[in-house]
């Protein structure tokens, strides 16, 4: 494929600053973060503040990279359900550790963006933020993995 | 912010296919696409058929690159509607021109989906492929910017 393939390098716009040093599964509902953007971009987020919940777009820095990823794992590393591919979890152990959160936007101050709910530690790079729009990023009539846990 | 940098560059997964060749707004709901994900990777995608709806990350190749990237855009290119910064919309034109859609799964075949509602053209390179959980990828109370349209 890699003929055809184009530069694909993702530039950080910010990064996260919150109280979480360590990556942990869950417990991340309550968890309050900045997203402290680059300041050449405090023009670019105006607006943002018109909606109440964003996506965040991020990049999980401490997954070891490995050139040979199981393609299937257990969700939440939890033993007792069962293996599937790990495109159908959100283990962080993906070919591109790209982590997508939806968080509720409590407030901007410029470049700072605090917000509800982000699932990164401290440091996480930002790699993009989009407005969160209802008719776009949610379906209706799911049906979701019997695994499927905590949701 | 180099300096703390990780390296960020990501590989395909897969490729879009479908019958639209050109960029366009608006009229994606019901464009039927097929992902054709990489052979190596078949055996990660076990399991993702228990899901409905499924979030595709893409990168829009098609999208000039531009080292001056104008901070505020019009919404769906529109005069009419506010200058507003590039993060309070779903502009391509973003630092990382990174998309994210929610479609319908409608089946797999092995190694590749065939959805629906993809917003992305003929041969964009696909990044990731997450199971839409709605506990985690929708939002309740959402408030959104009036300059909204189409949703």
């Amino acid at each position: 494929m890699a003929d055809k393939l184009p530069d694909m390098t993702l530039k950080a716009i910010g990064f996260v600053r919150n109280e979480v040093k360590q990556p942990m599964r869950e417990g991340w509902e309550k968890v309050v973060s900045e997203i402290v953007v680059d300041n050449s971009l405090t023009e670019a987020l105006e607006g943002l503040e018109e909606f109440s919940h964003i996506m965040v777009l991020y990049w999980m820095h401490h997954v070891a990279a490995s050139a040979q990823l199981p393609p299937k794992v257990h969700p939440m590393g939890r033993q007792e359900l069962p293996l599937v591919g790990l495109f159908a979890t959100r283990s962080p152990n993906r070919p591109n550790p790209l982590g997508k959160a939806t968080v509720r936007l409590l407030e901007r101050q410029g470049n700072i963006l605090k917000v509800e709910g982000l699932d990164a530690i401290d440091g996480t790079p930002v790699v993009d933020i989009k407005p969160y729009i209802p008719g776009y990023d949610s379906a209706a009539d799911t049906k979701i993995a019997p695994w499927v846990i905590n949701q």
